[in-house]
């Protein structure tokens, strides 16, 4: 079996975006719960992503969201970043929080609703150039809530439209990822609901146009390491938004729900070549930190992914060759299991504490007390949210 | 078969209670739309609940929310509804709203946050002795996102003591029905997820305990009309919250996403006993316009429910138990989707000119103007929302 | 609105296959019942899709299922379904029942295997020759139970592969159509799971591959009409396969389940120019009658199909597209619905007996006594089902 | 945290009964699969069954499956079954697979298919007697594959009648466990479809009567440990059918789908004081071994909950109430999980070596030679299947 000090080297290739809204306020349509020391601003999101990449040396990016994060100087917030050890990364364009997107943007009927979306992004894309990102990430809330709302094909085919003028800004080293999602904001029908969309989609853009694939938007029992495994062989898999749910897009940590899926997941990624330094794609969370606090929710789920990831590359793939091609079903089962079911924990903290940083990063910073200093000095002005 | 003149006597016994959250504006967590003319006050919604009665005749009564919908005088919120020409109905609790909340209220590991619940509820039952409401609703939002995060018996337990404080102060003409839900806004695990425990809870209560079922808080695939078969049959079907979903607790127009379903769950309360006057079951909307308006949102929904209702009431009942005992299959399908395939809307339209309405009271009141000068007057002040 | 008399010309253009063994028993794992008059040859199959012709002109094809329906002499079998005024149409592989698929038969890492299932699909389509028929339908069983029993990327490439050897021996006016499924007969992955592996597939192939959609193959709430608009735009919709569905592959007579959903189906067939005697689209049943009498099932079938095309035709694009545009969304919905709750069956009656058919062909079959004719004549020999 | 050593006492107490069937060739509606060495007799059955306790001790008694595994000598079998090492255990009924059930039994419209039924049982309580068994399994295929089909109210109360007779006639120390099954083979409605109904239904016998909850048989995200916790609460559960499943009733070896739900389910049983010797809580498996061989499937499901036990063992109830208490919502996942993660492989491997046991004894069976020798030996004769 492949053992813990074959996959040394690959562990230090693992970087992981955490988005900045993770850091803010979030909750359901019901109530949005408040929580001490979150951030009031962009820098202090930022601050809070370094905080996570400081204890873990797993996140060594910010992805960004606009207009929530819009300031005045890229230059400079891109200075600010580094100062504190991590880069601006993906740019989220956001078409569902202005009254003028109601029935749509890139799909909208209306042309003027659908030029100010594409000018959106426009504007997403020069961002980009000065906070130095290279992929600009698409996920449209556009939908329909009732049969007959909308006239699908006729928003498919404005939706092409659209994404092509898009496309046609993109500078060389610039990407365009599109992000499916089954439901949600829109309940009867979404303009990109699943990844066959997507991929017919940026398909037909080129090259610089690859599916963003979160885990959490999928139909219930969807064999989400299949799609993986698919969008790999087909070259298009740009990136992952991580997360996990037991019900619809609940947008929870990732691996707490189902940590089985999310070693398959790794698995099919270690398989298919999109794991490590020279592989196109990006591995970001997208999650909501609803009822737990934020920094500690980020930090275990880069833990998580991280300790998945190790599992998935233990995985002894000449064994389970031989297995497979015997048509040695619980033995092929066997080999993954016996993956799965390793305790790579100690090994990792003995890993960790060879790089300097604490050998149990969660214990670590709760012991910091960084987390009762921020509740302390973030007092007063407007917590960041979802709007801001 | 049955023919319409049998049941017009019938059809003049449909009430359905409104919910006046229902005349305020919702959404998702990812946007709330606001509209013209969406009423400020509790006055302007119950106003607005009688206008859909003044057009269809089948929505006496207004469900309350608190504390949405607190006065400081009830008796003359009460006196209001009457001139209006409606009741006051339903009280729904609210324990999902304040920040003390966050883990849980009937079922809170801490007693002082129970008792808060707890005393909420009492409160609500004071309520209703002003506002003349037979029910009170209870849907909690209780629940837990991660494994682990509470003690799913201990919080049962609990929930069962605080229902039983709840149920004692009752008066001997008041219910308590109690409302379950798959999940949201919690995704891991919610204290009464399904009618097997609201059944539990309310058996263990007493006579006066009922279950409440929301037509939308169902895993995929369930089979709703056989839930109500089985209450009905138990006796503990008390109420409905009428809405469609295609994915999750989507909260569209009634009839919208399933129109089949609709008629099946129909069926089954004519089938027992569930329908008509001395029923004890009450019909009540529970739903969300976010994109569509409001007033004719529900206009649109009691519709739908009427001609449904008629439809369920044309089913053959000789004809469908004959080829039922027969092992006719198709014929018994058949019988039933004779009804369904009926068109009632004529036949409805002059039953309505007949009493005195407008034929088709969506046309009515889209011609009304009702729509523009509401969108006129109700300019400044505070929209009402979930939470107002 | 559109009217009845609009739709007329169009009504004459509906065909729809019929599938040789809905004739026969079918069943699930737990039991397969026997039916009096089920047929024991690909002869009385054909007699009885036959049967369902002459009461409905709907159903001028057979889709045949080889090795079910295997004979000496494809000539011969060609002119005994034209004398019965029938036509045989799509021809079924199988490499599901064969022992040597139990792990694969397209995808199988041993290449004899694969060998074996390629030449099965190249004795089809010489067959198809025989037969006169256009289109080679592809549904593969192939897939695992378990995580780890076989590798997907390479079960992926081997299929390419096989269906390139495949589509190689085409003739030009044949095609291959491609079906999708999401689950059963294996539970952990399917090779060709949803439309995006199929479109994906197909596309690779050319121009002769297209994508087969069978309404009861997909995740659980999954907008169905969409993936119809999607590949009607795409220019891949090969082929539907009907049935209707509450669970899993329920394989339930077409409508019976969602009839709102068959009809919002054909509404986008007919937006996206799928329906009429040009159309590159097979319309097909694949359906099990387990409990019901198996005619009059298909009579049923073609019947719901029939009514709810009228429906999806009879919607007013014109009144439709003003109020999309408007972003009036009740109206919208409105228009659909109306032409939804339109009881067609009167006009469709009237215009059946316009053309020589009995206004009611179920009832016509009922009362014909040939329900009991085959029971009593088809005694002795081997019913077929699944197998034979 | 809880440690190895603490668990050991309880490690012992551990027992799983198999499914004689499970011993048998099983499949799908599409093809079942033969394998060498595969049972022909009921006491090949129990052979094979004594053989995975002989490696595991974990699995002592055998659930019969009636008329399956019907035999003239009970006492016979039951000695048998002694001098292998094991007991004859819960008596599973069977009322799908006669022709005269093709619309129900135990609810069944027609008094003499019900009579029939019932007698059934009563032969099963006969049966009973003799072999020692203590349960009555009833799993009911009944159910309705259209609406209309069936007054599911009516088969409802029918239902309650016939399980009145059953009930009757149960010895003292017997009892009667009601099994519920979301769908299939019925794809409409089935007479007991959920936990609620199974407990409604046994409530109203009495005692001796409890819920059967088999682990693949609930709707698509349905929180099973919920249901645990649950019906433990309402001292109701009186066994575990296990399996694991992706989509529908797959079938699949317990824990392999996802064995976080597997060690959930057994923290709440733990919870709940329905783990140990003297808990009423029957532990059988009921899988299908399609594609894997039989024996070492059975041996890693033994295995599978043996594991997932101990993982549940080591749960530190302290550090998790006070984490619950405290509202530390993600200090609380954290102590779940880390026992989820705990590789207990080598601990249970050493601790079955001190109880005489190979440490690995899938590998020790797998050495053993047993598998080539049946597989010789088994030649001639009917392999056992569902039927016999």
């Amino acid at each position: 079996m492949t053992s813990f000090s074959d996959i040394r080297p690959l562990l230090a290739e693992q970087a992981i975006e955490l988005p900045s809204w993770a850091f803010g306020n979030s909750g359901t349509r019901f109530k949005v719960f408040g929580t001490p020391g979150t951030p009031r601003t962009i820098q202090e999101k930022i601050t809070d992503a370094a905080t996570v990449n400081d204890y873990t040396q797993l996140a060594p990016a910010v992805a960004l969201h606009i207009p929530w994060d819009k300031v005045d100087d890229y230059a400079a917030l891109r200075e600010f970043a580094a100062e504190k050890g991590v880069r601006l990364g993906t740019v989220n364009s956001n078409t569902f929080q202005d009254d003028v997107y109601k029935f749509g943007s890139l799909t909208h009927v209306d042309d003027a609703v659908r030029r100010r979306a594409i000018d959106h992004h426009l504007e997403c894309i020069d961002i980009m150039h000065e906070t130095g990102s290279r992929d600009l990430k698409i996920w449209l809330a556009d939908g329909t809530n009732y049969p007959g709302q909308g006239d699908m094909r006729g928003r498919q085919d404005r939706l092409a439209a659209s994404l092509g003028e898009i496309y046609a800004r993109l500078g060389d080293e610039q990407r365009l990822v599109l992000e499916y999602k089954f439901f949600e904001p829109a309940f009867y029908h979404t303009d990109v609901p699943d990844w066959g969309t997507s991929y017919a989609q940026v398909t037909a853009l080129g090259e610089k146009a690859m599916v963003c694939l979160d885990t959490g938007h999928h139909a219930p029992g969807t064999n989400i390491e299949f799609i993986v495994m698919q969008l790999l062989r087909l070259g298009k898999l740009g990136s992952f938004d991580f997360n996990s749910r037991f019900y619809a897009d609940d947008d929870l940590i990732v691996g707490a729900a189902d940590p089985f899926q999310l070693f398959r997941i790794l698995v099919e990624v270690v398989r298919g070549d999109g794991y490590g330094a020279d592989s196109p794609v990006a591995f970001m969370l997208d999650q909501c930190h609803n009822v737990e606090d934020k920094i500690p929710g980020q930090i275990r789920s880069v833990l998580n992914v991280q300790e998945m990831t190790a599992r998935a590359l233990l995985v002894d793939r000449d064994a389970l060759d031989a297995a497979q091609s015997a048509g040695d079903v619980l033995g092929a089962n066997d080999v993954l299991m016996d993956a799965f079911y390793t305790d790579v924990r100690g090994d990792l903290a003995a890993w960790r504490e060879s790089r300097g940083l604490a050998g149990d990063p969660m214990r670590a910073y709760l012991a910091s007390g960084t987390q009762e200093r921020i509740a302390a000095e973030r007092v007063g002005g407007t917590q960041s949210g979802w709007g801001a």
